[in-house]
């Protein structure tokens, strides 16, 4: 089996991870520096990630377009905190069909100040209002230091961009939005994330709130698995994104924008993954079921061939997504390892016996070895997979959820207690979010607040800022990033 | 209904296109040179398409990926006739991240040869092909006359990119896409495309032969649609595609990639509009039914509204992409003006008399005036809707096809009549393939040769090519083109 060895998590989780990556063929590295080819097995799992949202956007009113690549220099120029946060990402087109542009273009980091320009001409009267877009994208930050999903040059991802006539609508879009993506990740991906606004240190450059949701990694860190941004009337004022209310007064709309990335691959990587490999949750799992025919010699390849598939097509014609594994050359052995690498939810294998005796061996991947695995008749067998998938699914979220709770810690006041924590865990503490005391804890501990969840765990009470000892209305996590 | 009043397709065809691309919001022009953004409505018509050929992918064994955007530079050089093909159209980035680049990348123009460094790295061995890769991406060719959806500087498409062991399996793949652009475009768009090989004039920077599916635009111009082309060996000896045969002897790969784009939609509005507007086949239509309520007061208002809900309610549980026009401050009359321009297939009216009689009007966007109006009952409209859509789906099919071949006109012999025809039409001749021939034909007439049709209309017969007389066994089709 040494061919499936991966480096422990334990020993060093990032190695891991790229190994992960690479092997199980969800990305290769590209010649294009900072860029990553997504490999057909990692694209059908943002196939699913994309779906899985484009259904809830489209169900709650928002509906697709599609703006330029590229950006006047001017436009990013526009809104001040928007210039200073992004120039130093941008990439450049300064020659276009042998001569060199008047203007050069921006590769597009984020798309907010060309929607905004298109939202000033679209938008006239309340009647238009809300105008809710979103956008499926690649876009480019330039990125010294890269890592396939997490952090590239290129990403896909999609932004959506909405204007309001009020700020409470556009407050109450922010978080509805905020809402489809935590639910996209505990149900689809089973990733039992935390909601929350950003300090004024980690918002959007230009954002009035930035809220995230915040999802715990299998090395304990954080990732930031998605935002949704209040705009305020930062980008209306820059954009002269106007309209005429009911009354006849011209009034500045209430923006918003949110996004989600390829980054969701990395999470689903290192919030499921063990020493084996993958593991997907059955709802984006490319493939649910692996089918692994059994046979020593021709005379028991015939009717286990037959059998298999027989299986195969009643559960592909029952919508579950299964592949059967006929190679001939490879054991059975190394196809079990190979497909646990690849996080294959379920296994099935069919041999001269299960033929025998109308069966099959079920192996679940989220439980290891022989407790994982049963022997069960053939008829019913679309339903008994069917069951498993849901079981697996929630199986995975609770065991999510479970490392998740385990390594938050609270702690009130102690500060070497909350260092000790950030180095292998997340701290749940009352902060002020001021910038001293934010850049101060980051240089203490290589850490940084995520978040101050929504769901307060004191909700009215009061205590000390971890750092400076002012009394705080709101507890912030804070833990190591990606 | 001044307001929906557009130039006439018989007055300025050219006028007609743009102002019905914008009108239906198709399609918003941009700050940006040569770039549109595609707006909802087109967005939606876009998706279908890509809906409609990624299963025909899928189900033909492709498997989808993702490129990055930047191509080396010294890529795009490698291969001889591809540099000459895209030098005059690339856009470059010179600058990322605040510094110039020791090596310009260029944004995209089609991804053969970052596509063609991978699958060197991918393949090994005979077991590792065919490789059947598709991506969806956008592209940028620098175009310095631009037109909505049929060519701008940026543009989204989807590019197939597949290695082969055999001359013999890339020409069979060729043409097997061939065959589903064909499908698609009759099936979903119902437009009757002619599929053929190119003139080596026009075949594809690089390829050893290039194959296209033509469409007939009302305006009797040609649209190439899509094309599919074989490689040969020309990739794969420019970027080392080799794989090891089973006797053990190093071998290059034999390549295809083929490609359809966003002027598809222009396909659509080109081929059914009419002098009211867009005509969209009720496959692809984003919205195949709009539902109209009609009252005078509040009286009236109530049942109708009630009526509609409901209707409204059981069309959509069917699957049917129906919207419910309650605009209050708008007419009847303009509502029926308006989603005729926009070109929705079906519409259905409820006013106070058919709450009584338990009836509809429903009209038919293909057939105009009465004659395609009718009151049926609401018992049993689900199933009378979907009848209509098959109905209206094939009707739209056979209007472009008649259309079709009412303009294609065979000449033999006769370069007078053949330039005649080309004044308004397709002409079908004999044609040797020379590229002088080409020239002065191309110059003679501004028409040029769209392709030899794989159904030959004199099979085993031969005739003299149009310009210089020689003998030849093909016959080509001549038409101005897009």
């Amino acid at each position: 089996m040494s061919e499936f060895a991966v480096t422990p998590q334990s020993e060093d989780f990032s190695k891991w991870y790229n190994e992960i990556v690479y092997r199980a063929e969800l990305a290769d590295q590209s010649p294009v520096r900072g860029c990553m080819i997504i490999k057909p097995y990692g694209y059908e799992l943002w196939e699913g990630i994309r779906d899985g949202l484009d259904r809830r956007f489209k169900a709650t009113g928002h509906r697709n377009a599609y703006f330029p690549l590229f950006i006047p220099e001017s436009f990013i120029k526009r809104e001040a905190e928007h210039v200073e946060g992004f120039a130093p990402e941008l990439a450049v087109v300064t020659h276009g069909g042998g001569k060199e542009l008047e203007e050069p273009y921006i590769v597009r980091p984020t798309s907010e100040t060309v929607i905004g320009e298109a939202f000033s001409r679209w938008i006239q009267s309340y009647r238009d209002l809300p105008l809710l877009i979103n956008q499926w994208a690649n876009v480019v930050r330039w990125e010294l230091r890269t890592r396939p999903f997490l952090r590239t040059s290129e990403f896909l991802w999609q932004e959506g961009h909405t204007a309001h006539a009020t700020e409470e609508d556009a407050q109450t879009e922010t978080l509805m939005i905020l809402d489809v993506y935590e639910d996209f990740a505990r149900n689809d991906a089973a990733i039992p994330v935390i909601k929350g606004r950003k300090s004024s240190q980690e918002r959007f450059a230009g954002a009035k709130d930035s809220y995230t949701i915040e999802a715990m990694m299998g090395d304990k860190r954080a990732l930031q698995s998605g935002t949704s941004h209040n705009l305020g009337q930062n980008f209306a004022r820059a954009f002269d994104i106007t309209y005429t209310d009911e009354n006849n007064q011209l009034q500045h709309c209430w923006t918003t924008s949110w996004g989600l990335s390829t980054r969701m691959v990395g999470a689903i990587v290192m919030v499921h993954g063990d020493d084996k490999g993958l593991r997907l949750p059955p709802r984006l799992a490319p493939v649910q079921v692996v089918l692994v025919p059994i046979y020593k010699n021709d005379t028991e390849k015939t009717p286990v061939i037959q059998a298999a598939d027989h299986l195969y097509k009643a559960l592909r014609e029952a919508g579950i997504r299964i592949h059967l594994d006929d190679r001939p050359n490879l054991s059975p052995g190394f196809k079990y390892n190979d497909w646990e690498m690849r996080g294959v939810p379920v296994r099935i294998e069919v041999g001269p016996k299960d033929v025998e005796k109308n069966t099959v061996a079920i192996a679940r991947r989220d439980i290891p070895g022989k407790e994982g695995k049963k022997f069960i008749p053939q008829e019913g067998l679309v339903q008994a997979v069917r069951e498993l998938l849901v079981d697996i699914q929630s199986s995975m979220l609770r065991q999510a959820t479970e490392f998740r709770d385990a390594n938050i810690h609270e702690v009130v006041g102690d500060y070497d207690r909350f260092s000790e924590i950030l180095k292998d865990g997340w701290a749940q503490t009352w902060f002020c979010g001021g910038a001293d005391c934010e850049a101060q804890i980051k240089a203490d501990n290589q850490a940084v607040s995520r978040c101050f969840p929504l769901e307060q765990p004191h909700p009215g009470e009061s205590g000390p800022c971890i750092k400076c000892g002012q009394s705080v209305h709101e507890m912030a996590l804070f833990a190591k990033a990606y």
